[in-house]
């Protein structure tokens, strides 16, 4: 991680030297704390709120705006996972424009702007939006989206005004007849709200949509970890997205649409009886409009019926027409209890949009060269209540590196080249294979170690498949492991959503994703070996056959005619004991 | 990690089973959302505000709440970092009483209680410390304490509601003359605000202090990563400290106070000009009571002197006596590039307190078995703006472990033992060594992968020690590492506060802190090792010294005499070859 400019000047690089200096005799008087201990009442005057979005300032690191470089592939990141949200519960086919830019000369500031043709932010949410910490719709409903927090962008732009002290910008459109605003976005950090100036202007062609650009300080490099591979990421896991690219060196790069369908809908479910925690049942029973206990269970949960209902009651011993506002905590702990007693079935599975294995290997295929294609997208199952779904999708051997059987018979080997550019994702033969990591469509980035899903392929034997793998590692070999985690709530690590905690059931259902798509890897590696072992061995004769021939004619003394006979015959044998 | 036991009873059993249900009509129609494709108004419509304790409830693996094992450890944790940075604060000698019991008979559901002798806490204040997240004193103070954040243990309280539903109970009085108050407290989450119950009632003898009871869902075990590791090596790093520990089966267990000497006295600092970051400047500025640009200067950093100053506004090219509230941004920006270009010295160390070496030793010496310690305590230095300091120790090699000579010149092995029991911090000899991590006096005791601390005692070359060390891993051998980080603000990865992040100052202390421990283990260890290679060879010419004597009294003809005097020559040149 680094620093800002001042401290590397001077503290980094020589932090003793720094220490030892003497304190001046003024500054010693100021520093000098008016009194020593405290006591109940002097502690209190210091007792006091801490707005949210001071502690995210302090605590950037936690949104993952650690690094000048992590900093400008974040913001990216956030603004992407909201266009392509917002378009896909619009049902609009995304067409995303990211554009970073250096401003003026600069090494160190960027502008990032990201440009959509989604259904566009009514004016009056803009500043909220883009200008508050935890504040969204995506929190509180039940359904499989990008962004679920609802820090992700407002975080970018206060990461922003802390590093450039400009404003957040945004212009919106929402809708074909709607006015266009342009919006200049700061933060209040003090009390976690948004400053916000907005003018009307003329989006020419534009029907509706949404751009922000946030001026931040930043890193750019190219190769791992960088934007162009996040938006290489991106394009495999969303096939139906349009993306348009821009460095700061006015390089374009496009990734074209390689389906014109979008992700399947999802649609938003009620939360399950075997999710519920005590308190939250409390809560919901205190807030409930519905006035018996009866149709409470009915219409606040999913996947309760009548029948249920009266189940749960009866175990309970709650009569099922008692006013849940009248409960005690003691009967709600005993509905509580019967609930888990209780076999209902899983949560309906329409909230969340898996991929699919066609799509994985349509995604694979477009930005991964390859010679060979695997894909497993499980049926979704639950964990705490949530419904979710593991997909895993394999690219193995680059064409280089494979070997063909021509029509003639002839096995042609073609020697592995290592990848001349680093936004290649598949690593050469000799080297571990690449994860790339996916929840809710959008590229992990950071944190490998510490996800369920590296965890997951680690463990998984990947010897099985004929692969290499060193003891608690991954496996070695020229391959692409994609693994896509579809949830309507993922259980991040951290607020910067960088890695997926290691919940029994989420590493239970990739154990068996991985085994699945390894399995159907399995044949066409030792397939691939065989040729290889048959392509020696036929090397190694044809080099002896001549040899052969010489010697069979000066013992048993043959013509050339018998000699070409030999030779043809030799090679006959040969060609038989070929095993393919 | 685990879930709640509703889930575990259906879903983890059988989740495909489950996911294969098929929905039944009824339900089926109640998902169906009302209508498909959103528009920016209907999006508008849900966007609404997250309350931090909404948010921290859903993400309750964020703050150390993920399994019920850890919580019940977490729990503790928060309640007596508070305690003991309360009762340093009113400069009290701290005595905490620990007590957890089983609710009834349960295996599952715990009452923590945590009393301490502290300051107490004024009634109109408990329901924010004790009901609101992101509520408290040490925040916004440059100074160390153990607590940072103001989310601990309303957190832990929280926890407990959401988990057994009852209620936070909090005693506490503020002072000898003060009136004791016992109050119920719960959290609207919604609100993130508390509700709280209060009651006088007379606490007999007691002076001063304050007690929380919580109720939760946990897991009690012993052994790693137990509560009573945990205040084990509190004790170890706050020797100051007196500890009373009551165990669900009601064993005491009591840590004695190792010095009456309390912690060195720390003095809340001003930020310094080189930690600003510009937004962070553009706020001071606004906020600053100061009506010159070099009295902010002055005032409201530590560090800047008149001269200082002078040279910061020369270099920006701002008038010195101008308004702090009428500059522009772009002269905002002038004054933090002026500010990055000017040497300053760094910031004042009083706001710290290092645990000292002997203190370590002292520590360790308390808690760890071993025969022999050393400790290093390295100078404060700074980390952006933010001051610092790397402690070290090393306890080495259990009695039994070790050669002893006796005054006979005898050398004494006694073999080593692996730990009988599972609260003894250090491994046998063929394991690898035990790392404790420290924060501001508090154990780290999860996350230790992820930690910087970690980080660096593997990235050290122990084999320059004399120990072994596979590669990328902790060394092996009869040895505890402690590790401390103090500094007025630790870069957590996460708000549980179990793992350091990896600033470059911090590992670059590390490296040097734990180098020069090691060159102090270095002497010892080889010295040991001498003793051992002495011990075999002795060994070894002792049994043959018999037959040599046989062999020369054959050849030479001795009488018994003779052989006497050549047995005993003998053993006297073995003695002589001796290098110790």
């Amino acid at each position: 991680m680094s620093t800002a400019p001042g401290q590397q000047d001077l503290f980094a690089t020589e932090p003793n030297k720094m220490a030892d200096a003497k304190e001046p005799k003024a500054a010693k008087e100021k520093e000098k704390p008016t009194k020593s201990a405290e006591n109940a009442e002097t502690m209190a005057k210091r007792q006091r709120e801490i707005s949210v979005s001071e502690f995210f300032t302090k605590n950037r690191h936690l949104l993952g705006f650690d690094s000048p470089r992590k900093a400008l592939l974040t913001a990216v990141k956030e603004a992407v996972d909201n266009s392509l949200d917002a378009c896909e519960e619009a049902r609009i086919q995304p067409d995303v424009k990211v554009k970073i830019a250096r401003i003026g000369t600069s090494e160190k500031q960027f502008t990032i702007t990201v440009e959509d043709n989604g259904p566009g932010i009514v004016a009056t949410q803009v500043g909220n939006v883009f200008g508050r910490l935890l504040y969204g719709s995506k929190f509180h409903r039940l359904r499989q989206s990008r962004g679920q927090q609802g820090i992700g962008i407002s975080a970018a732009g206060m990461y922003g005004l802390l590093t450039t002290g400009n404003p957040v910008r945004v212009k919106s459109k929402p809708g074909k007849k709607a006015q266009a605003n342009a919006f200049e976005i700061t933060i209040d950090t003090a009390k976690n709200r948004p400053d916000v100036v907005q003018k009307p202007f003329d989006w020419g062609e534009k029907d509706h949509g949404t751009e922000v650009s946030i001026d931040l300080e930043g890193e750019y490099r190219r190769g791992q970890k960088s934007v162009e591979e996040f938006l290489k990421l991106m394009a495999v896991a969303n096939p139906h997205v349009y993306l348009h690219y821009t460095d700061p060196d006015g390089n374009v790069t496009e990734y074209q649409r390689a389906t014109k369908e979008l992700p399947q809908e999802v649609e938003e479910i009620k939360p399950h009886p075997h999710g519920v925690e005590l308190g939250v049942l409390l809560k919901m029973v205190n807030e409930s409009e519905n006035r018996t206990v009866s149709a409470f269970l009915q219409e606040d949960f999913s996947r309760v019926g009548p029948t249920v209902a009266k189940e749960i009651c009866e175990k309970a011993g709650v009569k099922p027409d008692s006013n849940p506002h009248r409960l005690e905590t003691s009967d709600v702990a005993k509905i509580k209890a019967a609930i888990d007693a209780t076999k209902i079935m899983a949560p309906p599975l329409s909230c969340i949009a898996p991929i699919g294995e066609e799509l994985i290997i349509t995604g694979l295929k477009k930005e991964v060269e390859a010679d060979f294609y695997v894909a497993t997208s499980r049926k979704p199952v639950v964990y705490r209540g949530h419904p979710f779904a593991i997909e895993v999708g394999i690219a193995y051997g680059k064409p280089g590196d494979t070997l063909v059987m021509t029509d003639s018979g002839k096995i042609v080997e073609v020697a592995t080249k290592k990848p001349d550019n680093a936004e290649v994702l598949m690593g050469a033969a000799d080297e571990p294979v690449r994860l790339i990591r996916f929840a809710n469509r959008v590229p992990l980035v950071f944190q490998q170690s510490a996800c369920a899903i590296s965890k997951a392929v680690i463990d998984t034997n990947w010897k099985n498949y004929g692969l290499q793998q060193p003891r608690g590692a991954l496996p070695i070999g020229p391959m692409v492991i994609f693994v896509h985690f579809a949830s309507v709530w993922v259980p991040f690590t951290s607020e910067a959503k960088e890695a997926i905690a290691s919940y029994d059931e989420i590493m239970e259902e990739l154990r068996l994703a991985l085994m699945d798509a390894g399995r159907k890897l399995g044949s066409h590696v030792r397939k691939g070996k065989k040729l290889a072992n048959e392509f020696k061995k036929r090397n190694y004769i044809e080099i002896y056959i001549p040899h052969l021939v010489v010697a069979l004619k000066d013992i048993l003394k043959l013509d050339e005619k018998a000699v070409t006979k030999a030779r043809d015959s030799l090679t006959v044998v040969l060609e038989k004991s070929r095993k393919l």
